[in-house]
């Protein structure tokens, strides 16, 4: 099982950062043909998605729509004020599974991978782990 | 690691497709008992959720609460029009791990598979892979 | 491969319950340095999040951003007339991936793994298995 982080800087408040290249440079790091591929995200004000990255427009109304979605003014206890990103951090989930073929990161057409911003700018880490299909 | 792909096609705009009996013949066409088995959705406009099957009202609900709580009617910059469908995608998820106990599908009582249509009708394909317990 | 099984009580109609030691108990049981542990929940009423634990705050504010989110009066067909549990239940999602680094399990600062109860007080499964590194 082959291991590693990858460390981006987000530069807004909320934002989707297409991570696929990056996903991608991990898993070709690794002399595997065939596998599956985690990623998590340690951070409880971000998440983990994948969706179109052909069209950015794309990630700009999923923000839009988390906007809407999600209440920004309700009566919230936790004091620090960023509740409505924890709360689309669990929307969006911490954790995905991906799998590998011909030493490739297997995605639809229009997927990418997206790190999902809710309450930056910050410095994230996203951690994965590999393993091969000749097990 | 055995991996194959599970074809549906789909009927209606939006639809919740039980796809457990596929999943149960992709893993009854290997011979493991015990393990674990990744689904993943190379589609953008759908995704994958485990939720009650016994009842099929709950997935009508389901589809009608998603209806209710992604705004449908906002000003999206996608100019292919199915910004809400993308944002339903990611709110349910591409890919989903279950676990497989004597060669079958272990779920709850009443948790069935669900691929999840949200810009149909359409011809999908879910992706599998299994890796064995006894590695 | 691993597996077991852990059992809570829930006291509350809905209730995050931090179930982080109870999974790191699981991951103790083992003989195991490094690897990847997967946690599935077989009911259709509840899910799975990771989120932040620190600040007790934040979970009853997920809750609070949930009962917002989800319409509780629709015209519901299922008649049981838990339907908003159930599509809180897809939103969060039955399945979760974690790190184990140092036989520990490998969460952010701020992360705890949480069970969402959506429907009860109930008695309540969540299955894992635990695949190790050095396969």
């Amino acid at each position: 099982m082959a291991m590693g982080t990858i460390s981006i800087t987000t530069s807004c408040t909320m934002q989707l950062v297409d991570i696929t290249s990056l996903v991608q440079k991990a898993i070709g790091s690794q002399d595997i043909s065939e596998g599956v591929c985690y990623l998590f995200n340690p951070h409880t004000t971000a998440g983990l998605t994948i969706n179109e990255g052909a069209d950015p427009a794309v990630k700009d109304d999923i923000l839009a729509g988390l906007l809407k979605i999600v209440p920004l003014q309700l009566a919230y206890k936790h004091l620090e004020g960023n509740s409505p990103a924890h709360i689309m951090a669990s929307l969006m989930g911490a954790a995905l599974t991906v799998f590998i073929s011909n030493k490739t990161v297997m995605l639809g057409t229009w997927q990418k991978i997206f790190f999902c911003e809710f309450d930056g700018p910050r410095s994230r880490n996203i951690h994965w782990r590999i393993i091969p299909a000749n097990l």
